[in-house]
């Protein structure tokens, strides 16, 4: 059967998701989740470097088989993008250290995928994670859009249409 | 007599100029200067990596009092910004994990600070770093900004307040 892990980030300067989501056949399993959060009176550089030693230590510990990670609106305010583009290039900085190629899915794609329709909201998207990975306990929102990421690379990689061309 | 060495940045997705400068009593001396360049049809994630490591191998080559670094304009496009951000959060990073502090200086500040004047050109700004530092070879254009911003807070610096009151 065949088997593909993926590392799913949802980057922010206060608050970054992740989630490893395996799918073995037509299953999904949540192997790890969490938030990655910083103080917003600490200096920009040491928030920076707990988010980067935080992804880096975890993807040490999974053995994933790529990175997936929200594209960025281009609607954003030039400030906020900066602030998030600062925290996103440590993330895929810690995904290039560990060896991963990184794939990129925009919100609307990943809304689409996991919550059915590209209007999804924040709370459906969470349901439909919760059922796939057969998790009862509420993810922080967070986690659970990093978890939303992952699911959307292994429902479009390769391996998916493999598997749906059986 | 004193003296403070500062390392300057001017980060960007395809060039980062970096710059040492070491001022002892009115004398400004250039240790260090280059540019990391990295190619645009390479993978984001690698770029990164390369304007990291390239950084983190220079800031652990020299022994520097602190790192400076532009504050960014406001005016630019968010997706502009987002690379930007991307490639000024892993010169973030590398500077904390050097234990170094990071000071930031906006645009202004510099051409006023360097040039004499808030609407002072880069050539401008180019030609008094070349003197200050008493370089005759031109630098590359990013290097020559990474060291403007290094004597920016050498002129700012609470050292600088202390050589002015003797």
């Amino acid at each position: 059967m065949e088997q593909m892990r993926v590392f799913g980030i949802d980057p922010g300067s206060t608050a970054t998701g992740f989630a490893v989501v395996e799918r073995s056949g037509g299953r999904f399993r949540l192997l790890d989740a969490g938030v990655i959060r910083t103080k917003s009176g600490m200096p920009v550089p040491e928030r920076l470097a707990i988010i980067h030693a935080g992804l880096a230590v975890r993807l040490g510990e999974h053995e994933v088989d790529c990175v997936a990670i929200e594209a960025i609106f281009r609607h954003r305010s030039s400030e906020s993008a900066l602030r998030l583009g600062q925290a996103r290039g440590v993330a895929l900085l810690a995904a290039a250290q560990a060896g991963h190629e990184v794939h990129e899915y925009n919100a609307m794609t990943v809304k689409k995928t996991v919550g059915g329709h590209g209007r999804a909201g924040k709370p459906e998207v969470a349901r439909v994670v919760g059922r796939l990975v057969g998790v009862d306990v509420k993810l922080a929102s967070d986690a659970s859009d990093a978890a939303a990421i992952a699911i959307t690379h292994l429902m479009h990689s390769p391996f998916q249409r493999r598997m749906a061309a059986r």
